[in-house]
């Protein structure tokens, strides 16, 4: 390809790198970006230099945000006293979607894994046992994905919290669940767990 | 969400009304960006500011480029005598990523369709007939989708091209296709069309 394609060549190669997309759906997309550049490309290129410039990882919880302190922390509205743990930033958007928790958030940024050899120390576990000591916190929610690792990590860290409340999430029947479409752990879990009505 | 969390919900947003992402997909993909963003979200938005500053049509045959005349409609190159007339500019570049025309081409922007009331002058159309009256073109080749619309659109052209050769693709089995999975159309069109070994 000559000079003159090569942005667009480069803009669909960069593109097909995002999760989700390949080269065809990348190709599918600079497309219909060029036809709606007024309102799509320009506000997509003026946006994405903005966060490039300007995005950064919260220094107390590692949440994704605009200055070294993210809104959460910032925030006098959210409950000091409790701190819910999560893996990754996208976990903590989804808490915040489901709008259940008000306190704060710390993210471990993984899990830990013997076979990837991921320790304590390659996770922010440290700033958690550091930030629970000093700070307020009353009871520590472990918000940990339902796998394997998930579960190693949740009990590793309930063992270096001793002296204060640690609680996880409840496992059970998602809402509007068939049982006839859950694993048997689920369900498993849900007999185990179930509850006088 | 607070002011400095606006900027993320905005790329988000913009991200989300791509073709082929969906508000899901988008989050993925710009929490993807924040972890590689010296290797993807920097030239990603460098790249695409660049291109929504530079890209337009080219005034002769449609294509997308950086310039008034596109580099294939410059290419000395290229055979000025044989015309390749396709729907999109989608189409175009799969033309040539298929390699084997080294004409020029002509792209409509659609087709002809009674019921979304397009006619030939919403398309290219116009154009086109100035284009094969003025140039040295020989052949006008109809490289439409073989679909309703695509053909009427394509038997449209060749009326009002008289004088010039005008061809279409052939249609038939695909390469590498199985018969038990093609319509019965494709099976019909390739027996019509059937040639001697």
């Amino acid at each position: 390809m000559t000079q003159s394609t090569k942005d667009l060549d480069d803009l669909i190669d960069l593109m097909a790198k995002l999760p989700g997309l390949g080269p065809r759906s990348a190709r599918r997309a600079v497309l219909q970006m060029v036809k709606k550049r007024a309102l799509l490309m320009k506000p997509l290129a003026q946006t994405l230099s903005t966060v490039a410039e300007t995005v950064r990882e919260c220094l107390t919880c590692g949440n994704v945000g605009t200055s070294d302190t993210c809104d959460i922390c910032k925030s006098p509205k959210r409950n000091t006293t409790e701190l819910c743990v999560v893996e990754d930033v996208s976990d903590l958007w989804a808490m915040e979607r489901a709008g259940v928790f008000k306190g704060r958030y710390h993210v471990l940024g993984g899990t830990l894994s013997a076979l990837d050899a991921v320790g304590p120390d390659e996770l922010r576990i440290p700033q958690l046992l550091r930030r629970v000591a000093e700070d307020d916190v009353q009871e520590v929610i472990l918000a940990l994905n339902a796998t394997m690792d998930g579960q190693t990590t949740a009990h590793y860290i309930a063992d270096q919290l001793a002296g204060v409340r640690v609680t996880s999430l409840a496992q059970g029947v998602p809402i509007g669940g068939e049982l006839d479409y859950l694993d048997d752990g689920t369900i498993t879990a849900a007999m185990k767990a179930r509850k006088s009505l």
